[in-house]
């Protein structure tokens, strides 16, 4: 299997190409406080490729060849171990801890990509929302979030509602959980989790980063919301 | 009709062309936070040409050749079907849904561009502001937005009053409520409107940008305001 | 006085020559939100020649042939009409409003550089110190701070101290009160102007962008402080 | 001594070499609000070589040929005159201050790096836990620092602890009671110094930066709770 450390799957001069999007995606959202410390990451997937940053490393220093490549959908992405790699870096690193998170949008909604973040506006909205989602409402932003992060976009009308599962220690121990919360709603485009950050997927990457932009703006302008006492969910008429 | 799709009208190497331009002002804006998650934007108006940025792209992500051209003022802006383009992308895009609230801009103020966020600032301000204006007085930054948007700059001792209308379901249902509140405070150089942003306008980019600022500034300083239990209209001597 | 137009004064391949330094920070002021919407700006003397950036245009856009530059000490800074200049843009454009205050800081302090920011934090710091002063204590960033901006550093053990002057409604009306707060204040390295910015200077841009770094900082940690209901200044032991 | 002023010793075509490093990370340090004014720094150690920014310059602005170079362990730190160079700038420039303080992280705890911030979360952390030490619990990015800095990292159900000490007016009077900090919570990976900032360590300045990330974050999102009234440490069940 020597060739698993080729780095031709992750070599490309398209600037669209994962290996060269996963780098610069990673960059933009270190920019934006979303994966400070290491955390958070983005996976794409490629028809039966899935690329994916490795664990523990800045994010907006990784490079191509950091990049682990996957088959989808052959293999189980639980235990995680014995995973399955069609590349991985030479250097001694893990891919993301997110990746039995990542399969789930792969496999329930069909996702083409999936982002993770620690914004601190997910998780001030999971303390400010005890309960198991967070709401809000009458906010244009709410547009460009789609039902089941796959379908059509919501109205102005509709309420926005995302789940909140518990943390767990371990990263890979959530994926349960997620699976629940995902089938209890299925029209959800993202799972927050309380104390910790928020999975968001789309068909695309565009389309994942997209709706990643306008949740994280409605968690933020309901969290100020909230501290200005404002309501967060109004009656539509 | 083919050579709608020429790039000749959106090709230029000057850096003010509008089709560079436009690129370049929606990758700032997206860095002050005014148009994430794919919304808002901004059109130039170039003697009897409109450029305008395609709506649900990332705006920081726009090139020249995904820019549209339409005439002015050959055409109705409403029904917003059935527009006239000059050059449009050939990509399956649409034209901004702001398309119609530009126009207001243009036909009401004769403004030469208009610019529209989805800035937190201008939708907190909306909300603090629960009545049909927003209103700030005594702050120095007034000084850099103009009498109607394209008149002569305010004083100091000037009270900003910015109309906030009501979101609708639909951006293009937006155009009827702008235009009346356009008519009933001529002298306001921008349009709220409620849980959704703004739209601001000018001579010139650098007008429409520079008064965006100075609003945005003038909105954020209102809400801590706010928030600080201070008043934000104070008496003139 | 064709020659008056030269670039001669404002052309260098030194990248710490005035002319290049005044944009290259004030594209660095725009970022951080001292000088948006055309507002603020810097000034920096070399020996007896006096560089200072236009009135109402984009900070973050001037261009070194934009920049104005007067000879030092030999004029009147007011009435502010039949200026002497070494050299103006060909542009229509006037020198800053800011220039009688500027001349303040070079003629009662020596200053070879002042900085003026519309910074929100300093108008929030004017509006919740409502008297002639701002003040803080026990903030290790006091001590990058100058007694009178061209002196020693204060100590942590030192209460900062900054007049605040009532605003007026033309920038160059506060020459006098500047100079007033200026003379009963000698160990102010700055003025805040209430409901509009602050003024800093220093020995050289370095000490004055340092200064209003550090001050900039203070005023924000205030605010904040106040906020939160914690004393801004302690009784030294 | 006249090569003590050579710059080989900061000379490398190598990005990841500490004289190219440690300008980079102060740039970025300076876009996060870590080190404005001229505070805070970083220093990375090369087994027996110590790399130190100068005191009181631009942050932003450092170049290679500004840095210092020490011997490690072979000088004594403190008194801090008298220190022995082996390599410095030709510019009349001192050592950072906070020279002492990051020995003590390099003679405690084994460190490859430390890193001192300025930051305001740091601060308002320090001020809003007026206590010894500051704590949060139940938070994912707990796990992104590690036991005494340099060992294991912390788990999901670890509370944080970091200790506050008090300030001197001169920063080297700090490092008997940093020491004190150090030697009693043997776990800490940072100390917090009150109305001043912070100092983090790790093996190298990959896990130093990553640290700082965390904590920093942590500092922040606990202000922002106590702001909001919520309880920042749960007992675990």
């Amino acid at each position: 299997m020597g060739d698993v450390y080729s780095t031709e799957l992750v070599t490309s001069s398209d600037p669209t190409h994962p290996a060269n999007l996963i780098p610069e995606l990673c960059r933009l959202f270190y920019e934006l406080g979303w994966v400070t410390g290491t955390g958070g990451g983005i996976t794409i997937r490629h028809e039966d490729k899935v690329f994916i940053a490795p664990s523990g490393v800045q994010k907006e220093r990784i490079k191509p060849e950091h990049i682990f490549v996957l088959p989808y959908p052959e293999q189980s992405p639980s235990p995680h171990t014995d995973r399955v790699f069609l590349r991985r870096p030479e250097q001694n690193l893990k891919e993301s801890a997110c990746t039995p998170l990542f399969w789930n949008a792969f496999d329930l909604r069909g996702a083409g990509s999936c982002i993770h973040t620690h914004s601190q506006n997910a998780v001030l909205a999971t303390l400010l929302w005890p309960g198991p989602v967070f709401q809000i409402s009458h906010q244009e932003m709410i547009k460009g979030v789609r039902i089941g992060g796959n379908g059509k976009t919501l109205s102005y009308l509709d309420t926005l509602v995302v789940p909140i599962i518990e943390n767990t220690p371990h990263e890979e121990d959530l994926r349960e959980s997620m699976v629940a919360a995902m089938e209890q709603y299925p029209d959800a485009a993202a799972i927050l989790v309380r104390r910790h950050g928020v999975y968001v997927w789309g068909n695309s990457w565009e389309s994942a980063k997209t709706q990643t932009e306008c949740l994280d703006y409605l968690f933020e302008i309901g969290v100020k919301m909230r501290q200005l006492g404002l309501a967060t969910v109004l009656d539509s008429e």
